[in-house]
């Protein structure tokens, strides 16, 4: 007979009652092979003895091992370990611990996808140039956490907390509908309106919807990374344009199309990833045209759109799209805070259907209560409220963080003000080394972004984009006085 | 010179300004042809007389124009349209309306994928049979909504608000770790698991990371409709294998092993989908066996193993893997509401790091308010404390709905009582063809899900899964009013 003594340990202080304890290291020592098929068990009077517990706690573990088809019991001959299990061959077994723990790799052939990049993770505790996000302490969040709340007890609970519209909350996508026409100079209905979650979902679901392997694509020669990812995911042949001071040269475009078919280009017309200039009017016209002529889709990304400084945002090439040539995007990561994840895809009301059923095999819908609860901060003109104070400090923020680029690192880098959104393309003198300056601004605690994440094909810029919109008065100077330093 | 009069409408009552309403309007007039490149202005004097507006608010609208570069002026000649804006064909202008609407359709190519399928969408003010959900009224919603707002509130704002871990909230990742490792037997830590939006989102980013275009994989006949098709999305060929009262039939699963290499096998142990049998024991550890020899990836979804009423849940096949050979699955979208959609994976660190990089560029992170929001109720035992209530009351009502079931339709129907979860796999007898039943039941008001969301090929099973865990005393009666009177 086996050292069941010593096999099985039990914990009188572990809150797993007894009889379980009992039930998986049973299991355990059957996988494991050193309880074999067909292995006689001794009685539970005598297993209660050895144990040092209660007859009747073995019982029940037995019963429960009986009903788990582990044991079988052949009458008169007693109970036996199930001997149509299959043999296993026997592992050693270190006693009170689990014999393993989950290997780091795989036991199956598996390569690495070299398309995907380590993701970036912010560093804690440093002082953060971030590539351009908005500054989340002015975020209205605790009118958020109240609509979260309400939106949570919603009357009837069973259609609110159930599976829910793949496109997303209806409400939201009836305001949003309103908001994009009236800000943007749209003509949608909320058929028009896919939620996502945030607006690199609504890029993954365009792409994958619409591109195949082996079709070719266009974007900016520098360009929003996860965009030419997202592409390559998809298996596109992606061509690349220059862009100049207008944004990308539209000229360059149709010459491509002349040689092959295009399916599809992504656009970030306001402003530029990562270089944050503006696509011009006439380019904006001239683009749209040539979609319609050349039978391409237009991906237009326009995560910028509610932040431009200078004069108001040109509108859309949506607006003017009067075919569906056009995929328009956009978030309200921005408006709030990254984290916080809400975007949106518009478009022709048949491609908006199928793309919800695409998303309905990735993760079903998105968070119809936190939908619900952007949908009220419209209603009550919070959203608004806060866009228009965000913008107002955002633009003097700017201002003050380029009059310290001039003053501090003037003579080393070089700028031009972007018209809206939230960081500076910052071009490095040669003489500082972008890489030298990251590393070295590390030590004295201050993060900067590296210029791979801008770079798709990690060509070195000695650029970056750096961040103006979360950091106050103080902080900026912080900054400053590090990277006068260096 | 054009009637701007008629062209040019003012709305004083609308909140836009009355010179963005001018800007709008006439940028409209150039994209659309009525106003050619070149054309030559009237003054803003005269233009302010004309629509009987103050001169200020022309030449605020001429600014912005310019600034637009849809405007340029020429020196001692006047105000001009860009003459360099592309030439565009006149479309025919509707007064103080938007001239299109986006149309129906794309203006590209664009094939329906006929993989997917329209979304299941509940109907509203309708008493509805569910397939297996949980009821959402015993959920501990005060609780979650208070979890939320402090997770918004947490302080550094500007860490826990941007852009965050692609793996999830870590906090949640330790304690889900924990509770997996005492409740499943599973040795994991929180390196080992990546957090979800639903656990249809862990299959989805399973599949399209491990399984290529082409590879041979397995799932039970009559099996989970998604996870078919995120199998047919990904180009995978599935072969089909019979699952009789014991699970999936293992013994057929080697057969077609040894003709050929399978990449992958999909299996709900708990209860399996949509018929609810459990995977015994021996067929466990013999599948798990046959991974080993013959290196395919089982991904495991255990979606139901928290619901198991009759005896101890069996122990998940990831509790047995050695080797790394299991992908495991589950969610917490059925402990707390579907529409609350927190799911996880946990597998080889490996896979699950390349598999965050991979989700990273469909939706960047999950909502880690909500997770963070869901580590306070483990922390606080609310989730465990509600699991158990839980239990014993859905354990109720499967006995009393299959009490009503059998004194109600006892000589329709046939079902064998599971062991757990939430729906009753329920086969009608071929008189009563459950497509007429579920229409005339319909008109009573009274929904009931059809066989075909359980029915990957389509066939007709006349069977259907019949959910009791969300339906009181009260409403089951109501239920089986309705169908004996049918």
């Amino acid at each position: 007979m086996l050292p069941f003594k010593s096999l099985i340990e039990i914990d009188k202080n572990n809150s797993k009652p007894i009889y379980l304890q009992i039930v998986n290291q049973f299991i355990d020592l059957i996988r494991q092979g050193i309880l074999k098929p067909g292995t006689k068990l001794p009685g539970s009077r005598k297993l209660s003895d050895i144990l040092g517990i209660h007859r009747k706690t073995v019982i029940a573990a037995f019963d429960e091992l009986y009903a788990q088809s582990w044991l079988e019991v052949i009458p008169h001959r007693g109970t036996f370990v199930n001997q149509h299990l299959p043999e296993t061959k026997t592992t050693s077994l270190i006693k009170g611990k689990k014999p393993f723990q989950i290997p780091e790799k795989p036991g199956y052939p598996f390569d690495l996808n070299t398309i995907l990049t380590t993701p970036f993770t912010p560093k804690n505790n440093l002082l953060e140039i971030n590539e351009g996000y908005p500054d989340v302490r002015i975020a209205p969040l605790k009118e958020l956490a109240a609509n979260y709340r309400a939106a949570l007890h919603r009357k009837p609970l069973n259609k609110h907390l159930y599976y829910l519209d793949c496109r997303g909350n209806e409400e939201l996508r009836i305001i949003l509908s309103d908001y994009l026409n009236n800000t943007r100079g749209l003509s949608t209905t909320s058929d028009n309106i896919l939620l996502t979650n945030g607006s690199i979902m609504a890029i993954y679901l365009a792409i994958q919807s619409l591109v195949k392997n082996g079709d070719k694509v266009i974007v900016g020669e520098t360009n929003y990374r996860s965009a030419n990812i997202a592409f390559q995911l998809a298996g596109a042949i992606i061509q690349k344009v220059k862009v100049d001071e207008e944004g990308i040269v539209v000229e360059e475009i149709e010459k491509i199309c002349q040689k092959h078919p295009i399916r599809m280009i992504y656009v970030t017309p306001h402003h530029h990833h990562p270089t944050t200039v503006t696509l011009k009017a006439e380019r904006r016209m001239k683009l749209l045209q040539l979609a319609e002529k050349y039978g391409f889709i237009i991906l237009e990304d326009d995560y910028d759109y509610d932040f431009h400084y200078d004069h108001n945002p040109l509108l859309p090439l949506a607006s003017a799209d009067k075919y569906g040539m056009v995929i328009y995007t956009g978030s309200l990561c921005k408006t709030i805070a990254p984290a916080i994840r809400v975007g949106y895809m518009v478009g022709p009301k048949v491609i908006i259907d199928e793309i919800a059923m695409f998303r309905r095999f990735i993760d079903r819908q998105g968070d119809h209560m936190l939908e619900l609860a952007i949908a009220q901060l419209f209603k009550e003109g919070i959203i608004q409220r806060h866009l228009k104070k965000a913008l107002k400090l955002f633009h003097q923020r700017r201002d003050n963080f380029a009059k310290l680029l001039v003053e501090k690192m003037g003579d080393k880098v070089q700028f031009k003000l972007p018209e809206g959104g939230m960081a500076i393309w910052t071009i490095f003198d040669k003489a500082y080394p972008l890489n030298l300056l990251i590393e070295k601004a590390y030590h004295k605690g201050l993060y900067i972004p590296p210029y791979r994440h801008f770079s798709p094909d990690e060509k070195d810029l000695n650029a970056t984009r750096l961040g103006f919109a979360s950091l106050n008065q103080e902080e900026m100077e912080q900054i400053f006085e590090i990277l006068s330093s260096i």
